[in-house]
Protein backbone atom coordinates (compact mmCIF):
# COMPACT_ATOMS: atom_id res chain seq x y z
CA UNK A 1 0.00 0.00 0.00
CA UNK A 2 3.29 2.67 0.80
CA UNK A 3 5.10 1.41 -2.28
CA UNK A 4 4.15 4.72 -4.30
CA UNK A 5 4.90 6.82 -1.35
CA UNK A 6 8.14 4.99 -1.41
CA UNK A 7 8.51 5.57 -5.27
CA UNK A 8 8.06 9.82 -4.50
CA UNK A 9 10.78 9.46 -1.64
CA UNK A 10 13.04 7.82 -4.21
CA UNK A 11 12.47 10.04 -7.15
CA UNK A 12 13.89 13.45 -7.08
CA UNK A 13 14.19 16.55 -10.09
CA UNK A 14 17.82 15.07 -11.30
CA UNK A 15 19.61 17.80 -12.46
CA UNK A 16 22.65 15.33 -14.18
CA UNK A 17 21.36 13.06 -16.59
CA UNK A 18 24.02 10.42 -17.56
CA UNK A 19 23.94 10.53 -21.59
CA UNK A 20 25.43 7.24 -22.34
CA UNK A 21 22.43 5.82 -20.50
CA UNK A 22 19.02 5.89 -22.78
CA UNK A 23 16.07 4.79 -20.96
CA UNK A 24 14.49 1.86 -22.81
CA UNK A 25 11.27 2.00 -25.47
CA UNK A 26 9.39 0.13 -23.16
CA UNK A 27 9.65 1.82 -19.96
CA UNK A 28 9.12 5.42 -21.80
CA UNK A 29 5.96 3.37 -23.22
CA UNK A 30 4.49 2.54 -20.16
CA UNK A 31 5.58 6.50 -18.60
CA UNK A 32 3.24 8.06 -21.64
CA UNK A 33 0.64 5.41 -20.84
CA UNK A 34 0.01 6.77 -17.33
CA UNK A 35 -0.46 10.50 -18.43
CA UNK A 36 -2.76 8.59 -20.90
CA UNK A 37 -4.94 7.00 -18.38
CA UNK A 38 -4.52 9.99 -15.86
CA UNK A 39 -8.40 11.55 -15.41
CA UNK A 40 -9.16 15.30 -16.71
CA UNK A 41 -12.47 17.05 -16.41
CA UNK A 42 -15.39 15.46 -17.88
CA UNK A 43 -12.85 13.33 -19.65
CA UNK A 44 -11.59 15.57 -22.22
CA UNK A 45 -8.07 15.17 -21.78
CA UNK A 46 -7.45 18.34 -23.40
CA UNK A 47 -3.45 18.03 -24.31
CA UNK A 48 -1.19 15.88 -25.92
CA UNK A 49 2.48 14.84 -24.83
CA UNK A 50 5.55 15.11 -27.21
CA UNK A 51 8.59 12.93 -27.14
CA UNK A 52 11.47 14.38 -28.77
CA UNK A 53 14.63 12.43 -29.02
CA UNK A 54 15.96 13.62 -32.15
CA UNK A 55 19.44 15.05 -30.76
CA UNK A 56 19.46 18.76 -33.03
CA UNK A 57 15.76 18.91 -31.75
CA UNK A 58 16.64 18.44 -27.98
CA UNK A 59 19.85 21.24 -28.82
CA UNK A 60 17.02 23.86 -29.93
CA UNK A 61 15.24 23.28 -27.34
CA UNK A 62 18.14 23.22 -24.97
CA UNK A 63 19.00 26.87 -26.01
CA UNK A 64 14.94 27.78 -25.25
CA UNK A 65 15.51 25.89 -22.03
CA UNK A 66 18.27 28.29 -20.63
CA UNK A 67 21.23 25.96 -21.59
CA UNK A 68 19.67 23.33 -19.47
CA UNK A 69 21.77 20.09 -19.87
CA UNK A 70 19.16 17.69 -18.86
CA UNK A 71 17.46 18.75 -22.60
CA UNK A 72 20.71 16.82 -24.25
CA UNK A 73 21.66 14.46 -21.98
CA UNK A 74 18.62 12.98 -21.43
CA UNK A 75 17.26 10.15 -23.73
CA UNK A 76 13.63 11.43 -24.24
CA UNK A 77 12.54 14.71 -23.40
CA UNK A 78 8.43 14.45 -23.07
CA UNK A 79 6.76 18.19 -23.48
CA UNK A 80 2.84 18.16 -22.17
CA UNK A 81 1.29 20.47 -24.58
CA UNK A 82 -2.34 22.05 -23.36
CA UNK A 83 -5.09 22.90 -26.00
CA UNK A 84 -5.04 26.02 -26.67
CA UNK A 85 -8.56 26.47 -26.33
CA UNK A 86 -11.41 24.53 -26.37
CA UNK A 87 -13.55 24.40 -29.19
CA UNK A 88 -16.76 22.41 -30.55
CA UNK A 89 -14.72 20.27 -32.71
CA UNK A 90 -12.92 19.03 -30.25
CA UNK A 91 -14.92 18.72 -27.36
CA UNK A 92 -17.25 16.60 -29.96
CA UNK A 93 -14.64 14.44 -30.59
CA UNK A 94 -14.22 13.30 -27.42
CA UNK A 95 -18.22 12.34 -27.48
CA UNK A 96 -18.02 10.90 -30.13
CA UNK A 97 -15.45 8.28 -29.39
CA UNK A 98 -17.10 8.04 -25.74
CA UNK A 99 -20.25 7.11 -27.64
CA UNK A 100 -18.54 4.81 -29.94
CA UNK A 101 -16.62 2.99 -27.47
CA UNK A 102 -20.03 2.99 -25.42
CA UNK A 103 -22.25 1.26 -27.58
CA UNK A 104 -23.75 4.33 -29.16
CA UNK A 105 -25.30 7.29 -28.28
CA UNK A 106 -26.77 8.46 -24.75
CA UNK A 107 -28.96 10.90 -24.42
CA UNK A 108 -27.50 11.92 -20.66
CA UNK A 109 -24.02 12.64 -21.93
CA UNK A 110 -25.45 14.28 -25.30
CA UNK A 111 -26.69 16.70 -23.05
CA UNK A 112 -23.70 16.84 -20.49
CA UNK A 113 -21.60 17.85 -23.82
CA UNK A 114 -24.03 20.36 -24.57
CA UNK A 115 -24.47 21.99 -21.23
CA UNK A 116 -20.13 22.34 -20.96
CA UNK A 117 -20.18 23.61 -24.88
CA UNK A 118 -22.39 26.19 -23.38
CA UNK A 119 -20.45 27.13 -20.75
CA UNK A 120 -16.52 26.26 -22.30
CA UNK A 121 -17.10 27.92 -26.05
CA UNK A 122 -18.32 31.63 -24.95
CA UNK A 123 -14.87 32.08 -22.80
CA UNK A 124 -11.88 33.76 -23.76
CA UNK A 125 -9.25 31.24 -25.42
CA UNK A 126 -6.57 31.98 -22.08
CA UNK A 127 -9.12 31.07 -19.89
CA UNK A 128 -9.87 27.82 -21.47
CA UNK A 129 -5.93 27.09 -21.93
CA UNK A 130 -5.25 27.72 -18.39
CA UNK A 131 -8.37 25.18 -17.53
CA UNK A 132 -6.27 23.00 -19.51
CA UNK A 133 -3.27 23.31 -18.32
CA UNK A 134 -4.13 22.43 -15.20
CA UNK A 135 -5.77 18.87 -16.61
CA UNK A 136 -2.26 18.25 -18.01
CA UNK A 137 -0.81 18.78 -15.08
CA UNK A 138 -2.76 15.74 -13.57
CA UNK A 139 -1.35 13.57 -16.52
CA UNK A 140 2.48 15.17 -16.10
CA UNK A 141 2.31 14.14 -12.16
CA UNK A 142 1.11 10.45 -13.46
CA UNK A 143 3.89 10.59 -15.63
CA UNK A 144 6.25 11.60 -12.88
CA UNK A 145 5.21 8.66 -10.95
CA UNK A 146 5.29 6.18 -13.19
CA UNK A 147 8.80 7.26 -14.08
CA UNK A 148 9.54 6.58 -10.56
CA UNK A 149 8.37 2.87 -10.67
CA UNK A 150 10.64 2.48 -13.71
CA UNK A 151 13.19 3.28 -11.94
CA UNK A 152 13.64 6.11 -14.43
CA UNK A 153 14.80 9.55 -13.05
CA UNK A 154 13.15 12.37 -14.54
CA UNK A 155 13.01 15.96 -14.36
CA UNK A 156 10.01 17.81 -13.88
CA UNK A 157 10.64 21.32 -15.64
CA UNK A 158 8.92 24.79 -16.22
CA UNK A 159 12.52 26.68 -16.75
CA UNK A 160 11.81 27.06 -20.18
CA UNK A 161 10.52 29.27 -23.11
CA UNK A 162 6.98 28.16 -24.05
CA UNK A 163 6.59 30.33 -27.37
CA UNK A 164 9.89 28.97 -28.48
CA UNK A 165 9.43 25.73 -27.80
CA UNK A 166 6.15 25.98 -29.43
CA UNK A 167 8.01 27.50 -32.27
CA UNK A 168 10.40 24.63 -32.75
CA UNK A 169 7.86 21.79 -32.05
CA UNK A 170 5.18 23.36 -34.03
CA UNK A 171 2.83 23.24 -31.29
CA UNK A 172 1.00 26.74 -32.61
CA UNK A 173 -0.63 25.38 -36.09
CA UNK A 174 -1.74 22.07 -34.16
CA UNK A 175 -3.71 24.18 -31.22
CA UNK A 176 -1.28 23.47 -28.57
CA UNK A 177 0.69 25.42 -26.05
CA UNK A 178 3.74 23.82 -23.94
CA UNK A 179 3.33 24.06 -20.59
CA UNK A 180 5.79 21.86 -18.82
CA UNK A 181 8.22 19.35 -19.47
CA UNK A 182 9.75 16.22 -18.49
CA UNK A 183 13.36 14.72 -19.80
CA UNK A 184 13.68 11.00 -18.95
CA UNK A 185 16.71 9.44 -18.27
CA UNK A 186 19.47 8.48 -15.56
CA UNK A 187 21.02 10.41 -12.85
CA UNK A 188 24.85 10.72 -13.91
CA UNK A 189 27.52 10.97 -11.22
CA UNK A 190 28.15 13.98 -9.06
CA UNK A 191 24.71 15.58 -9.47
CA UNK A 192 24.69 18.16 -6.64
CA UNK A 193 21.07 17.54 -5.90
CA UNK A 194 21.23 13.68 -5.42
CA UNK A 195 22.56 13.75 -1.84
CA UNK A 196 20.32 16.38 -0.70
CA UNK A 197 17.40 16.27 1.31
CA UNK A 198 14.14 15.88 0.11
CA UNK A 199 12.16 19.02 1.96
CA UNK A 200 8.77 19.42 2.14
CA UNK A 201 6.11 21.41 4.21
CA UNK A 202 5.42 19.83 7.28
CA UNK A 203 2.11 17.69 7.79
CA UNK A 204 0.36 20.59 10.37
CA UNK A 205 0.96 23.47 7.55
CA UNK A 206 0.14 21.52 4.99
CA UNK A 207 -3.21 19.61 6.15
CA UNK A 208 -5.77 21.03 7.84
CA UNK A 209 -9.22 19.23 9.46
CA UNK A 210 -12.43 20.38 9.71
CA UNK A 211 -14.39 17.63 11.51
CA UNK B 1 6.29 -1.89 -13.07
CA UNK B 2 2.79 -2.15 -14.40
CA UNK B 3 1.28 -1.77 -10.94
CA UNK B 4 0.28 2.40 -11.22
CA UNK B 5 -0.68 1.63 -14.62
CA UNK B 6 -3.26 -1.61 -13.15
CA UNK B 7 -4.32 0.95 -10.26
CA UNK B 8 -5.03 3.81 -12.81
CA UNK B 9 -7.28 1.20 -14.72
CA UNK B 10 -8.94 0.06 -11.78
CA UNK B 11 -10.28 4.05 -10.53
CA UNK B 12 -13.06 5.57 -12.33
CA UNK B 13 -14.50 8.94 -10.93
CA UNK B 14 -17.13 7.53 -8.62
CA UNK B 15 -20.62 8.98 -9.00
CA UNK B 16 -22.24 6.73 -6.13
CA UNK B 17 -20.30 6.38 -2.61
CA UNK B 18 -21.67 4.38 -0.14
CA UNK B 19 -22.46 6.51 3.32
CA UNK B 20 -22.02 3.76 5.37
CA UNK B 21 -18.33 3.08 4.54
CA UNK B 22 -15.67 5.35 5.97
CA UNK B 23 -12.42 5.32 4.91
CA UNK B 24 -9.76 4.23 7.65
CA UNK B 25 -7.69 7.27 9.06
CA UNK B 26 -4.39 5.52 8.09
CA UNK B 27 -5.75 5.12 4.31
CA UNK B 28 -6.25 9.09 4.69
CA UNK B 29 -3.27 9.98 5.88
CA UNK B 30 -1.15 7.95 3.18
CA UNK B 31 -3.36 9.68 -0.02
CA UNK B 32 -2.52 13.12 2.06
CA UNK B 33 1.59 11.86 2.32
CA UNK B 34 0.95 11.13 -1.67
CA UNK B 35 0.08 14.97 -2.39
CA UNK B 36 2.65 16.38 0.33
CA UNK B 37 5.27 14.55 -1.47
CA UNK B 38 4.29 15.74 -4.84
CA UNK B 39 6.66 17.76 -6.28
CA UNK B 40 6.08 21.30 -7.56
CA UNK B 41 7.89 24.21 -9.34
CA UNK B 42 10.82 25.50 -7.05
CA UNK B 43 9.29 23.13 -3.99
CA UNK B 44 7.36 25.84 -3.37
CA UNK B 45 3.95 23.85 -2.85
CA UNK B 46 2.06 26.26 -3.22
CA UNK B 47 -1.43 24.57 -2.05
CA UNK B 48 -3.18 23.30 1.26
CA UNK B 49 -5.43 20.63 1.62
CA UNK B 50 -8.22 20.73 3.76
CA UNK B 51 -10.06 17.17 5.11
CA UNK B 52 -13.91 17.45 5.69
CA UNK B 53 -15.23 14.95 7.48
CA UNK B 54 -17.70 17.31 9.76
CA UNK B 55 -21.20 16.32 8.50
CA UNK B 56 -22.49 19.81 8.41
CA UNK B 57 -19.82 21.41 6.70
CA UNK B 58 -20.48 18.75 3.93
CA UNK B 59 -23.94 19.35 3.45
CA UNK B 60 -22.90 22.89 2.98
CA UNK B 61 -20.48 22.32 0.65
CA UNK B 62 -23.02 19.99 -1.28
CA UNK B 63 -25.58 22.54 -1.75
CA UNK B 64 -22.30 24.40 -3.17
CA UNK B 65 -21.72 22.00 -5.22
CA UNK B 66 -24.34 21.31 -7.01
CA UNK B 67 -26.52 18.79 -5.12
CA UNK B 68 -23.78 16.23 -5.94
CA UNK B 69 -24.33 13.74 -3.20
CA UNK B 70 -21.00 12.64 -3.04
CA UNK B 71 -20.15 15.31 -0.78
CA UNK B 72 -22.30 14.34 2.01
CA UNK B 73 -21.86 10.25 1.25
CA UNK B 74 -17.96 10.13 1.25
CA UNK B 75 -16.50 10.24 4.56
CA UNK B 76 -14.25 12.65 3.71
CA UNK B 77 -13.97 15.67 1.46
CA UNK B 78 -10.30 16.62 0.45
CA UNK B 79 -10.37 20.41 -0.93
CA UNK B 80 -7.12 21.57 -2.56
CA UNK B 81 -6.51 24.70 -2.41
CA UNK B 82 -3.79 27.19 -3.82
CA UNK B 83 -2.35 29.86 -2.78
CA UNK B 84 -4.42 33.50 -3.69
CA UNK B 85 -0.42 35.11 -4.32
CA UNK B 86 2.71 34.85 -4.16
CA UNK B 87 4.40 37.00 -1.69
CA UNK B 88 7.89 37.54 -0.16
CA UNK B 89 6.79 36.00 2.97
CA UNK B 90 5.50 33.00 1.84
CA UNK B 91 9.01 32.29 -0.79
CA UNK B 92 11.27 32.94 2.21
CA UNK B 93 9.51 30.22 4.12
CA UNK B 94 10.26 28.12 1.63
CA UNK B 95 13.77 29.41 1.92
CA UNK B 96 14.23 29.02 5.65
CA UNK B 97 12.73 25.66 5.80
CA UNK B 98 14.80 24.30 3.91
CA UNK B 99 18.15 25.71 4.66
CA UNK B 100 17.39 24.59 8.26
CA UNK B 101 16.90 21.02 7.05
CA UNK B 102 19.98 20.99 4.98
CA UNK B 103 22.17 22.22 7.22
CA UNK B 104 22.17 25.61 7.15
CA UNK B 105 22.47 28.89 4.36
CA UNK B 106 23.40 28.22 1.08
CA UNK B 107 24.39 30.87 -1.45
CA UNK B 108 22.75 29.31 -4.16
CA UNK B 109 19.80 28.84 -3.08
CA UNK B 110 19.59 32.39 -1.42
CA UNK B 111 19.96 33.49 -5.14
CA UNK B 112 17.71 31.29 -7.03
CA UNK B 113 15.04 32.30 -4.88
CA UNK B 114 16.16 35.77 -5.07
CA UNK B 115 15.78 35.47 -8.38
CA UNK B 116 12.26 33.66 -8.20
CA UNK B 117 11.12 36.69 -5.99
CA UNK B 118 12.08 38.69 -8.48
CA UNK B 119 9.94 37.06 -11.07
CA UNK B 120 6.90 36.24 -9.23
CA UNK B 121 6.86 39.39 -6.93
CA UNK B 122 5.95 42.04 -9.55
CA UNK B 123 3.55 39.98 -11.82
CA UNK B 124 -0.59 40.13 -10.94
CA UNK B 125 -2.27 38.29 -8.31
CA UNK B 126 -4.25 35.76 -11.07
CA UNK B 127 -1.25 34.91 -12.72
CA UNK B 128 0.49 33.64 -9.61
CA UNK B 129 -2.33 32.10 -8.40
CA UNK B 130 -3.11 30.18 -11.87
CA UNK B 131 0.44 28.87 -11.25
CA UNK B 132 -0.16 27.88 -8.00
CA UNK B 133 -3.09 26.01 -9.13
CA UNK B 134 -1.53 24.03 -11.92
CA UNK B 135 0.93 22.66 -9.08
CA UNK B 136 -1.95 21.59 -6.66
CA UNK B 137 -3.23 19.41 -9.75
CA UNK B 138 0.26 17.44 -9.50
CA UNK B 139 -0.65 16.98 -5.86
CA UNK B 140 -4.09 15.85 -6.76
CA UNK B 141 -3.00 13.21 -9.30
CA UNK B 142 -0.92 11.68 -6.59
CA UNK B 143 -4.11 11.35 -3.94
CA UNK B 144 -6.08 10.18 -7.08
CA UNK B 145 -3.02 7.70 -7.35
CA UNK B 146 -2.73 6.46 -3.72
CA UNK B 147 -6.53 6.62 -3.22
CA UNK B 148 -6.50 3.56 -6.10
CA UNK B 149 -3.57 1.62 -4.65
CA UNK B 150 -5.62 2.13 -0.87
CA UNK B 151 -8.37 0.55 -2.67
CA UNK B 152 -10.73 3.39 -1.46
CA UNK B 153 -12.79 5.07 -4.54
CA UNK B 154 -12.43 8.81 -5.03
CA UNK B 155 -14.28 11.30 -7.33
CA UNK B 156 -11.67 14.02 -8.56
CA UNK B 157 -14.24 17.41 -9.13
CA UNK B 158 -14.32 20.44 -10.57
CA UNK B 159 -18.02 20.93 -10.44
CA UNK B 160 -18.60 23.20 -7.69
CA UNK B 161 -18.60 26.54 -7.01
CA UNK B 162 -15.29 27.62 -5.72
CA UNK B 163 -16.39 31.24 -4.27
CA UNK B 164 -18.57 29.29 -2.02
CA UNK B 165 -16.43 26.83 -0.91
CA UNK B 166 -13.92 29.39 -0.22
CA UNK B 167 -16.18 31.56 1.96
CA UNK B 168 -17.85 28.04 3.78
CA UNK B 169 -13.93 27.00 4.73
CA UNK B 170 -12.87 30.50 5.93
CA UNK B 171 -9.99 29.88 2.82
CA UNK B 172 -10.00 33.48 1.64
CA UNK B 173 -8.56 34.51 4.92
CA UNK B 174 -6.01 32.19 5.12
CA UNK B 175 -4.94 33.75 1.42
CA UNK B 176 -6.32 30.28 -0.43
CA UNK B 177 -8.60 29.63 -3.05
CA UNK B 178 -10.62 26.35 -3.72
CA UNK B 179 -9.60 24.60 -7.16
CA UNK B 180 -10.64 20.92 -6.79
CA UNK B 181 -12.00 18.67 -4.92
CA UNK B 182 -11.85 14.87 -4.12
CA UNK B 183 -14.37 13.00 -1.99
CA UNK B 184 -13.02 9.72 -0.93
CA UNK B 185 -15.22 6.79 0.11
CA UNK B 186 -16.35 3.39 -1.19
CA UNK B 187 -18.01 2.68 -4.17
CA UNK B 188 -21.75 2.53 -3.24
CA UNK B 189 -24.50 -0.33 -5.26
CA UNK B 190 -26.02 0.68 -8.63
CA UNK B 191 -23.56 3.30 -9.56
CA UNK B 192 -24.12 3.88 -13.13
CA UNK B 193 -20.65 4.88 -14.09
CA UNK B 194 -18.97 2.19 -12.37
CA UNK B 195 -19.94 -0.86 -15.64
CA UNK B 196 -18.91 1.67 -18.22
CA UNK B 197 -16.08 1.15 -20.17
CA UNK B 198 -12.88 3.65 -19.50
CA UNK B 199 -12.53 6.24 -22.55
CA UNK B 200 -9.26 7.42 -23.66
CA UNK B 201 -8.18 9.06 -26.45
CA UNK B 202 -6.21 6.13 -28.35
CA UNK B 203 -2.39 7.17 -28.27
CA UNK B 204 -1.40 7.95 -31.52
CA UNK B 205 -3.98 11.44 -31.08
CA UNK B 206 -2.47 11.59 -27.41
CA UNK B 207 1.42 11.31 -28.56
CA UNK B 208 3.79 12.86 -30.87
CA UNK B 209 7.24 11.65 -31.64
CA UNK B 210 10.32 13.44 -33.09
CA UNK B 211 12.62 11.17 -33.45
Amino acid sequence: MQMLLEKLNWRYATKKMDPARPVAADKVERILEAARLAPTSSGLQPFQVIVVTNPQVKEKLKAAGFGQAQLTDASHVLVFAAWDNYTEERIDGVLEQTNAERGGPNEGLDAYYARLKGMYLPRDAQTNFEHAARQAYIGFGMAIAQAAFEGVDATPMEGFEPEKFDEILGLGAKGLRSVCILPLGYRGEGDWLAPLKKVRRPKDKFVTEIA
